[in-house]
Order: C-alpha cells, then structure tokens, then sequence
C-alpha cells in the first residue's frame, strides 16, 4: 500500500481542547475539582504525549487536569523537551529517579495548589485502570494533599475517551489499513514447513514495512483443529498442512492501535476449520448488522452468542469482544455482565470465538465504528471462506 | 549474523526454583508469610509466563509466592493453557473481565489460605514499581484479607532480581547480539535525505531480521549539534549533512531485554560532536575499568561524571546508566542520590551523556555485567571516534 503521509499525524489544539472540556463537564457533575493521570494512554489523551519511554518503569509521569483551566504535566526533566512540543505550556519537572521524593512533593504541592482545601480529586481506579506510581508514593501524595479526598473517576474518563472524534477514528482506521495490508502479505511468508516464530517476525516487519510505527502486539497459534489460546508468543515448529494459524495484532499507528485477525488453513482446510470459520463470520456479520447505540455491552454479546449457537457452533467462554483506541484493549467488554452502554463512534472489536473440541478453539476478529443508524468496519472484511495457505 | 535456535529458549524448572528459593530467604529474613506479584516482569520472573497480552489493560494477572513451597498462579482464565506450558502447578482462575469481582475475592481467599491470620503479605511498593491492578480493587483485597497486613517488599524482590544468573546473562548477551548486528546495518538505510521516520522503521525491521523476538522500544533524535532529548518518536524530516544521529533499543529476545544506544555522524562529523563523543567513549572506558562489586551506584556516577568533567565535557543532569534485563530499564539508578550496592553479576546500562549546548545532548550506552574482577562487556564496544554516514 501507498505510505501515508506525514499530515496524518499528531491533532490540532482544538482537539485536546475538545477532550479537556469534555472531562470537566464530567468532572463537574461528578464534583471533582481535579484529574490525576498517571497511565500512558490517559497522559496522551489529554496531552499529546507520545513516547515509547512508558517502557522504562524508573520513573512516573503526572497530568493534572483542574476543573477550569488547561492541563498540567508534573513529569521528569528527561521528558520537558518532548512535553514543550505538545500543546501543554504547563509544565513543572523534576529530576527523576530521585529515591527520597519521586515528584511526591512537587505533585502534591501542585495539586494543593489546584485543589481547594475541602476539595476533590479524581483518580482512574476501576475497572481496566491502574495507578502508575509506586505506592507507598501515593499514600505519601494522600497525606500531604489532606484533607483534599482523592476519590474514583473511572467513569470520567471512560465515558469522555471511549467515544472517538472523526480525528481518532481515522487514525485507528489507518492503523487498520496498516494491518490489512501486512495480513494481505501473508501467503508471502507462511506455509507449511515454515516455523511458527518466523512467521511471527516476518508478520511484525510486513507491519513494520506497511507503515506502522511500531508493533506492540502480535499473537496467534496454530494446531490442527483449532488453536490452544490467543496470546501465546510462538514456538519454532513448523506448521503442518491442516494446521489452522492464526494471527492477530495490535500495529500502532500515530499513537493509535488497531486490534484485528485472520486466520489461515495451511495446505488444506478441514471440514471442522471451515465449518468453524464459517460460523465465526456469520456471527461477526450478524453483529455488524445489529449493533447500534443504545444497546449495551452484553445485549451484543448475547446477539453474538446466539448468532454462534444458531449456526450450530460453540461459543468461547469470557468476552466476544471489546472497545479499543489507544490501547490494545479498551473498555466495554462484550459479556453477560457488563452492561455498559454502547454510542455512537464507539470504536469495538467484535471477536467471536469458538470451541471446537475441548481445549481447541478458533477466534475472528474485526474492527468496526458504531454509527447512529449502522456499524462500520474500519477493517478489511475478513473473507467469508477460510483462505488456504498453499 | 547467524539465527539463534529454539535451545536458548525459557529456563529449566531448576532456574526458577532458585530464584524461589532466594525470594523466600530474604521472606523470612523480612518477616513476610507470601509475596503478591501484579507486574509482567515479576511474573515473568518467578513462572516463566511470557507473553505480549499485558498490552491489554483489561485484566489483571497475580502470582502468589508463599513463605514456603511453589507459586500460586492466580489469573483470568484466558492465560490458564500458556500457564499450564510454565513449571507453576497450582493454577486458579476465574472468567475476567469481570465487573464485579476481577479476581477479587479468589485471590483475597488464595492470601487468607497461604498467609497466617496474624501474618504479614509483601507487595512492591517502592521505587521503580507499581502494583497492575484497579485500586479500588487493592482495597477490596485489603479489607478482604484483614486483620492480615499487606507491606512493601521492594527490597526482597530488587535484591533478587538485580542479580541475574548465568542463564539470564546469556540471554540478555543475546539480545545485545540482536542489537548489534541491527546497528552494523545502519549505514544501509540512514544517510543524508532520509527520513527519520524511515530510519527508525528500518531500525526495527533490521532488529526483527537479526533475531528479535519483538521491539519493544526504539528512540532516539537527529539535529545539527546534538539532539534535543532521547525519548522522542521520530518526525519525517529528512536527515541533514552535519547531522547528528542516535539510535537506541529495547530489542527482546525470549523475554530479556538489551538496551543500548549508538551514535552517527550524516555525512561529515563536527568537530563539537567529534569531541563529544571522544568524552564518551573516555568515561565508558573509565567506568567499565572502574565499575566492581562493593561500589555504589553512586560511586559508579561520580566516576563518570569525573571523566566527563575531565575530558571537558558538561556531563548531563539525570541519571548516567541503570540496571537492565526483565525490562528496558531497571534499579538501581546511576545519580547521586542512589545509594545502591552494586553487587557481582548484576547487568548495568552505562549511560554517560553531555550537554555541547543548551538543549543538545549527546549519549553513549554500552551494556555490561558486574564480574568479581572487572566488568564484562554484553553489547559490542562503540567505535572510538563518531562514525560517519556517507
């Protein structure tokens, strides 16, 4: 595919000016006077931050957002350069690690500063959140911001950042196309006699190649009839014919994922890989043509459910889908439990899986945008018959 | 260079009994009944349990290890096959995501089963760490496990894991391997007129076709002079004669992680950036015929911050090396303020950087590991003086 170009990169002011505004009319129902961010994903939402550095656990990183006024990054020194070249002016540094005060202090003199006395602060504490900074730090942070309570506002941020603007959804679609393009290749390098971990290298450089930034996930497997799981890393046998493989990725394209894919019969495709394919894409298809907002999470998984138990197949135990973005994997979960309501540019995974026989399983996946009267893939459809590696 | 084969992959059970083995003494020694593991490189480190699924936010991971006898794995069900493949027996899972209880309340009974009512659970807390997990969730397991209480044990993991066998030394030699042959090729694709965004992209195809499992981090910056920091993604402008290039990887072999830098001059090198680099490669030499067990991490600073100011050169602020291996980075930190121990067989990045001016840098990383009698060289010296791009 053509490589896009450099003016698909990075937002507009406005963007994050949007996305700000839209957190403090949340936070203001919910009486939060501020927004702590300590996760890669929260910090670059808000800011435009983005920097494999995340990989290096040495050293948090902050954002606060007040309740007026534009956003705050209480970060290490290291990334002050990085940070002036986003739309955030904000911006007071430490010199990070600093074993005695890790920015405790310089954090919650900030927040002092922002919070009034008897005020509150939110914190991302739920479900699919965590807090990354060490602990003891934040019990210091508690203590020196009292009596200020810090209190939950996972729905805060989850409600504001899991509906995607048309900027966001071009670039997850981007991503998407960077992981089409990489799939499309791979008859290329996959067949039988080809060991699984090559298969594995060869898929991240066709990504690579296809113009992802980086790759931050790739998973799959491959057995005859039907794999073991999804999230192995691969081994160095050699596919066989009959095998089913199966590959998935997680490409990053501009700080943005795409969560996608396919799978291959090797030499040959058995009636039980076909019959489950098959089934895997009448249920996506069944999805796609049911999914609308207002529904919620488990009224679409159960819609997938029954599409799968109509054409005679097993459903998979655990989620048939989720939302994504700017992660992997985002909120809401497609179970029986999670009932969070789906709207419109809602951004999701449908996977369906399926058990063939105990332990083996087959698992399809696209990525779709919810749009008020229709779904719309933002993945290649995947074909409808079980394509054979020859 | 020639393929790695699949024999350099995982560890014995052995291996990982020792590593129990050595966490459970210093348990004792710290009063503690049972550690609680939430982070993919502590996980990693006790079962083996290797995959890039952590991407996903979506759901917590636990491993108990008891004062006594092996881990207890306690995860979402999605990882029970890949964990099975691990030398953990004592698998618990439970469907995740799950709103209302994400292995809450199967881990607080896994604690409340392994820990004395009285007894004491250490979790890191410290410098460097953070607990993977929601934090309303941490509260619920509090609550759930009292009157037992949950206290740091940064210090049992850090001293363990700071100090690698010989096994994981190979392997992270391997990944320096990988790292090496990667920047002898950069002269294939980098030269005056190309993108850094393509450099970088060929950069981590190079890594993947030299034997990288996958690329978790590459950084690095061009510009005239020096570049600004060492974190930044890369823009499309195109490298300038007179440029200053860097590269810098995380490349990940079978889990272990190298992490070291090299330097390029576009076309022509400058004689500030000639001597820059000269400074550089004096103090790397210095501390790696300096660096011994015995010394701290702060005595291993002031020596190359002595040979820099030495050579001329204004050593940057911040940290000049760390310890590396599970992740791209890790304690303890070579500053001022990191009292440390630095202990044989611990694997360290020796990072000196200079300020040439305000705002530009320069930085030389090598990876060693701490032998009784000297230190031993992991990644490939640098060349002595700036290699040139023509």
């Amino acid at each position: 595919m053509e490589r896009m170009t450099e003016c698909d990169r990075g937002f507009p002011p406005a963007e994050y000016q949007g996305r700000v505004a839209a957190l403090q009319h949340r936070m203001t129902l919910a009486g939060l006077d501020a927004l702590l961010l300590t996760t890669p994903a929260d910090v670059f939402y808000v800011t435009g931050f983005l920097t494999r550095f995340w990989e290096s656990p040495a050293r948090p990183w902050f954002v606060i957002v007040p309740a007026d006024g534009d956003p705050i990054a209480v970060i290490p020194s290291i990334g002050a350069d990085l940070m002036r070249r986003t739309w955030v002016t904000d911006i007071r540094t430490w010199d990070a690690p600093h074993p005695a005060d890790d920015g405790v202090s310089l954090l919650a003199a900030t927040l002092r500063e922002v919070v009034p006395e008897h005020g509150k602060i939110g914190l991302p504490m739920g479900a699919e959140t965590h807090l990354r900074m060490p602990l003891a730090d934040y019990g210091s942070v508690l203590n020196m911001v009292a009596p200020r309570a810090i209190v939950d506002a996972t729905a805060v941020m989850h409600r504001v950042r899991e509906v995607k603007s048309e900027a966001e959804i071009r670039k997850i679609r981007n991503a998407c196309r960077v992981a089409d393009a990489a799939f499309a290749r791979v008859p290329e390098f996959a067949g039988a006699g080809r060991p699984l971990d090559e298969v594995f290298r060869d898929f991240q450089i066709a990504l690579l190649q296809e113009g992802a930034d980086w790759v931050s996930y790739v998973a799959g497997g491959a057995a005859r009839g039907g794999y073991g799981d999804v999230i192995s890393p691969a081994d160095a046998r050699p596919l066989q014919p009959n095998d089913v493989l199966m590959l998935d990725t997680g490409a990053v394209r501009d700080g943005y994922f795409c969560d996608f894919n396919r799978n291959f019969a090797v030499g040959h495709a058995e009636d039980a890989a076909r019959r489950a394919h098959a089934a895997l894409f009448a249920a996506t298809e069944t999805a796609i043509a049911a999914v609308r907002p207002g529904m919620s999470a488990a009224e679409l998984h159960r819609i997938i459910s029954g599409a799968l138990v109509a054409e005679g197949a097993t459903p998979c135990a655990g989620r048939l889908g989720h939302g994504l973005g700017l992660t992997l994997t985002e909120w809401p979960s497609l179970t029986p439990l999670d009932h969070t309501l789906l709207r419109e540019d809602m951004v999701l995974a449908i996977e369906p899986g399926v058990e063939i026989a105990p332990g083996r399983i087959m698992v399809h996946e696209e990525n779709i945008v919810i749009r008020a009267t229709h779904a719309e893939l933002l993945s290649s459809r995947a074909s409808a018959n079980l394509p054979v590696l020859t």
